[in-house]
């Protein structure tokens, strides 16, 4: 921590910082400057927030952290990639890429059963699919609940493949662990701590997604939230942030990809559907996505997106999918992957 | 809801369109453009949300509502402004302003009682203090919880001010209902829905801070979720949106207050303690809050900031409160209002 | 400056960055932190700029600016606020507050003198009109240029109001300001260096606005660009930020105020029209900018704003300026200021 | 143009609306909804703006655009993509991508031959290197001027590349088409409309930047300025946008790859440099850049970025380039073009 000392602060205001540093456990280094002084506090991070509060202080202009407050999260405690395990026979981290296809939301068998088919006939290996479902609106469809995790149970037995699916409320936790292989924490809940905590306590992995004001610093204090828990299974997803831009309904943050990868062990999924909303955007932000370096994609699929009962605009049709998995194919290999 | 068809869309596809506008419930009506063909679609505004997939159809450009989404929070149902019973005495929306001051945390009786004393005297009429606290970190300082309600009880006892404290998890609701008077809704759950439906079901007035990132629109309709399960006494809290501008924590939205009261009959309060992160911004912003026309504040006050274990840098001490409530007395009385 | 040695950085490459950071002379003062080694640069302020090229340096992790990079700007070259003649008989930065009101932009001798008249029998100090206009769209009305100007100046003799206009080519400084008391500068021109390298030169004030993704250290750093210059006699705008917020066309970001008031002696002017965009909005804006400790106003009045070539919308009519004028003089007494 | 009426519009209010459209040479078309009517205007479209200003007429709530205002920069009015020579043997927009690398600012003459060299090397088709320089400090180095161009003429007669040099003051735009092959215009410059004029009446490319806080909207209505003029060849350039995030310099819209692929017949090029900030982050968003879609790239490369005068950090050295176009090669391949 850099405590920044005011231009013209007095001797007396310079020790009674120097004094409170080491009231609280740290060492004060001073540095004098030019045009004012400023003071190092030296000692072991995981508690230096608390000063933050040496702001309050007579003579002092600013405190500046120098170091991330995460700690499982970083590379510096966890050198290499992760790999992960999502399902049996399922894992992320490694050379293979995992692509998640699905509906927004289950909202009939005919529909589930049918998308599902045709994302795992085009090389899909987790099935997505939204059975309780956060919306804007009260008024608006607000899923199926049980009544769908028990059609996602279903389409994983069609089908083989595993599910990711949304967790909402603490109080679903041990209901949606029953029936889901990855539990999804949405972007509005990426500061959800009482949740976060609770699905660090499970024994499934947790697929959580940045919010849209998330900055990468706070992203990786909510998988650390996770993490401190025991539940070291935590994929990261970059879904979009809000800007002032509106031709997309959110603006893909492509370059988190490098940034995550250099920051945290953990792998990094891209959402190309909820960051653009646009389903014709979202075959090149697939591709984008994994040059980029990624390690995986969540993909929305809809067996007829005119009728979707939420994010039809955005969902590719299982033919667009299979294109663009078949292109995607060839991406992967150079980016030294594979699907 | 305004449909527009691409330019060029064929007649074929604009029976398609028209036709699905039928089915879903709805009159379609055509404006031939020079350009391009628009199609309003005519009816009850409740469902509309499902015209939105008619985007994925051939020959749609896209497709653009026109009403608010929201109705009870509206002025259109409710043309007056609402006066909500915060407290036995104490009501936000009419001419007197409500200020609720406080530490951000309830961190012991000394600190809190000091404080709590302090506010008092200054004219504040509720008390503000976090027994669960949200915070970026799992190592950061999470609140003294039942604890620090119990507290909150023992200073409202001493100073006979009401109390608005948060609340982070559904589970519980029930627990700080027992202990609060107002309901605090921080700015991370502001579309935590689990949670504001079960605060639409108690019986005491909920303070919902907007989001870093939620639109007004986005706002309304987390009131809204709220008001839909009957609990009427919401009062809505600007706290600062995230922005480029690192001058500031956050940046305080004052046009959402006049905004907010042209579309809502709900009583609206600023936090100039977050939204600006610097005690010494924070006077003004009160300042220009109650010229704005709010109906309240969100004010941080600690007895000794520089040993506050969260948000030191942004809390008044008593003496600054109380000469910022004197310059805002004659600020509220050319505005029309009293403290 | 701060240099962040990465966690492992050998301690060849610390003996490095020392030498290098001599080499560009400065003193390097090292800190052995727990986890990682700091270093700060010490000596002259003015061309610290140069050390960060110092992050290409291998084991070196960022390097951290402490101090604002501007000088006259700055408080601390100029403790005391400036007062600044903008004509014979109207200063800004003082007590009495300036109010610069008139159309967005001149569009005829009618239109121009009728609002004139108006905001000058409501107590407005300055005339606002645009000559040239820097629009959008090249289709759109681009001002009346040099007859703008021309009709401006009979304004002026009408009313005795001084005029401030805007310049937008660095070939027009002189056409410019040959007939305005005041030049303004745009927020599309905010950056546009050229010109206002020349605008240093003239010996007339500048109103430089704020640009919509211009933090506030870069504001001060255009500003500078025009003392540095020699032109003393600065005044800054803020404007409205771009943020993700669709109700106002932008945020108007009030905290600037105090936290230009802290950092700058220069005088801080607030634009309530085009922050917020609709003309219902201005008059609680224009309240909450006084009392938030601002020098002066600029406001878009029109004496039709139904047919106005511009920012109609934001505009208010010569009745509403009126009485938002009767109780700003209120507000800016509460304020200690006159209006 | 549609025109929203207020909840409980009166009828003369409507037949006023009504009115004045016709008045203004459009015809108006009621849709009676269940709770407010809609007017659409219909007519050319060209002068639509000026319906805007019916926003202030009372009874009126908003006005909504639906089309896009720009004309020559569409796909409607040219379907197919632009191919642009940018100078003899190069163009742009075709199967052909365009690698345009070299320093951020031309200091001298041996850095500049010798990445000149390096770039050519590694198959960069085109020389970038700035000689008029904005930078954001008055005390920072602003770039050699003519002397940089005539560096930059030696370098071109040394390798064969084309140059492309930044041009910020209208008054320059002779000198810098005398030297260069393609003329920049600057993020700051983007809405530097007699900029844009000027350029559009050269016989030079243009190759224009987006600004931090442009939308895709404003900035093909700034490429308009330059088509109006008769300069058809415009290339525009994503190079980040201004968000909260600052883990990077910018965040790179990368979605915006596809979007303007949509809207507009012009090539796009993406700046990975400037966007991220950092040179470790280049080399996976040129990749991601190449497989969304984009007809070139601008790459910051430098002989020694330690010693850089300007964005040291972002630069990459020559090897790093090298390997970034070995892999870029087998990507483009893949999305169907060549290096």
């Amino acid at each position: 921590m850099i405590i920044v000392m005011k231009q013209g602060a007095t001797r007396e205001q310079l020790l009674a910082v120097k004094k409170r540093i080491r009231e609280l456990g740290y060492k004060p280094h001073v540095i004098h400057g030019t045009t004012r002084d400023v003071i190092g506090a030296v000692g072991d991070e995981r508690g230096k927030a608390v000063l933050q509060a040496l702001e309050s202080m007579e003579g002092v202009d600013n405190v500046m952290p120098i170091l991330q407050p995460y700690k499982l999260a970083s590379r510096e405690v966890c050198p290499e990639p992760s790999v992960i395990e999502l399902a049996s026979g399922v894992s992320i981290g490694g050379e293979r890429l995992v692509v998640m296809a699905g509906p927004c939301s289950v909202e009939g068998e005919e529909q589930l059963i049918a998308t599902a088919r045709a994302v795992k006939a085009a090389g899909a290996t987790v099935l997505r699919g939204g059975a309780f479902k956060p919306r804007t609106s009260p008024y608006a469809f607000q899923g199926l609940e049980e009544e769908g995790l028990k059609l996602l149970d279903l389409a994983r037995r069609e089908t083989g493949l595993p599910i990711v699916t949304e967790v909402v409320n603490p109080r679903d936790v041990e209901l949606v662990a029953r029936y889901a292989d990855i539990l999804q924490v949405g972007a509005r809940n990426v500061q959800n701590f009482p949740l976060l905590k609770l699905l660090g306590q499970q024994d499934k992995p947790v697929l959580l997604k940045r919010g849209m004001a998330t900055t990468i610093k706070e992203f990786l204090m909510s998988a650390e939230y996770i993490l401190a828990e025991g539940n070291r299974r935590v994929v990261l997803c970059e879904r979009g942030i809000r800007t002032f831009e509106t031709a997309t309904r959110n603006t893909l943050d492509i370059s988190a990809v490098p940034v995550l990868k250099e920051q945290t062990h953990l792998p990094v999924v891209i959402d190309p559907s909820h960051s653009t909303g646009h389903a014709s955007l979202v075959p090149s932000m697939c591709y984008a996505a994994v040059a980029a370096g990624c390690d995986g994609l969540l993909v929305e699929v809809h067996n007829s997106p005119e009728t979707a009962s939420c994010d039809g605009p955005q969902s590719l049709r299982p033919a667009e999918f299979a294109a663009t998995m078949d292109k995607l194919r060839r991406f992967a290999q150079v980016a030294g992957r594979q699907l």
